[in-house]
């Protein structure tokens, strides 16, 4: 569904205290350095908070003022939004409107909790991939963006960046999504060759599960996102 | 040069008023999520400004109270900092102490206005890359992380994680580097295979090279930074 060029595109990506940014701010400069496009980071209040690591920064729009959108942007962020009401009454309403829906990393969470993955084929990061199942999603592992309709998910970093090139050739046109990459440079050369679970081997692997269980809190998130999503699954108010 | 993982690694990256984002977070993330790391995002003030695009954010530290650090970050930037005397003698200060220089796209100019590129392989976006003659640097174009001692260069957006987890290899060990690479699943999958003019072709390439230039003042920054050039470069006060 071709949104053209001369009609504004509106693009929100949820911010907050200990979201990721670089779950989003691939995917909000790929729209952004793009024709005709009007962006919101969107978050309950305009007072200054601390993005992780270590970025100060402020939002844009408050939830109540943010227009409906036909891009939703969300990258990981931590457990009290995840099982925030106010933020996934936001996302179930805005995100049920939206031409795309783009999920980054633990950010597919919220799209679960908000009961938007309902028997839809969904990634996110290897630590958690399986779990998508819990909040009603078909998992897909492997590194890639997956599409399925309108939603658009993938892993953390550069994932953001991917399913955004991807969702705004399908929006605009394939020549503008071409564009995009080209302006971004976006041919990549990882240097170590690490970057999956299938590339680092077991036992990089296991380290990196370790390190991050231990620093991420994995299991609430995915609880509030189960509570989350029993409540927001489309028929569960019927 | 390994900086042992029991001393902490200080790193700062220079913010200001419509720096590039997406130039800065994958680099600065890249250290900051790896153990004791100190990291500073730094400018002339703490008040809030507007990074590129439509981003409010604030540094975390000033100018004057940035500690010397082990690793320089510098991303695109306007001509207006290019051509700060404050901004370029702070780069020139602390480039001249750092174990690593990252410079990605366009904050390669910062660094040849500072004389830091003088004789070293150099390389910055495609729009500009033969340009680098004229900051002193020898241009090395094709899309990848160019390594010159202890000066990491790279084009946009991905550049900047590519060009910090090769430094963060070689200062903390390529276990450190490797381990970052996975949790950062970096692994792309780039979705039109336009990432490079190369790849583009000539048609999608001009058209790509009219836009950037109608958007961004290259000409201006470029005589900012040759001008920083003569008066910093190696010898010039001699």
């Amino acid at each position: 569904m071709l949104i053209p060029l001369d009609k504004t595109l509106k693009v929100a990506t949820l911010v907050c205290p200990d979201v990721f940014m670089i779950d989003i701010v691939g995917a909000h400069s790929a729209f952004a350095l793009s024709p005709n496009v009007e962006t919101h980071l969107v978050w309950k209040t305009l007072e200054p908070f601390e993005a992780l690591p270590n970025w100060p920064m402020t939002a844009t729009t408050t939830l109540d003022k943010c227009p409906d959108v036909d891009v939703l942007i969300v990258g990981a962020v931590g457990p009290e939004v995840i099982g925030d009401t106010e933020v996934i009454d936001f996302i179930k309403e805005k995100g049920k409107k939206a031409s795309a829906i783009i999920g980054i990393c633990g950010g597919v969470l919220v799209l679960g909790a908000a009961g938007l993955l309902e028997g839809r084929r969904a990634t996110t990061n290897f630590h958690i991939g399986e779990s998508l199942k819990e909040v009603g999603a078909i998992p897909v592992l492997g590194g890639e963006v997956v599409v399925d309709g309108n939603l658009y998910t993938a892993g953390p970093a550069h994932g953001s960046m991917e399913a955004a090139l991807i969702a705004l050739g399908a929006l605009r046109g394939e020549e503008v999504g071409k564009l995009a990459e080209l302006n971004s440079e976006y041919d990549p050369h990882p240097p170590f060759k690490t970057g999956s679970p299938e590339l680092a081997g077991p036992e990089l692997t296991a380290i990196a599960m370790e390190i991050t269980r231990q620093t991420i809190p994995f299991d609430l998130s995915l609880k509030l996102a189960r509570e989350g999503y029993l409540k927001n699954r489309p028929g569960a108010n019927v």
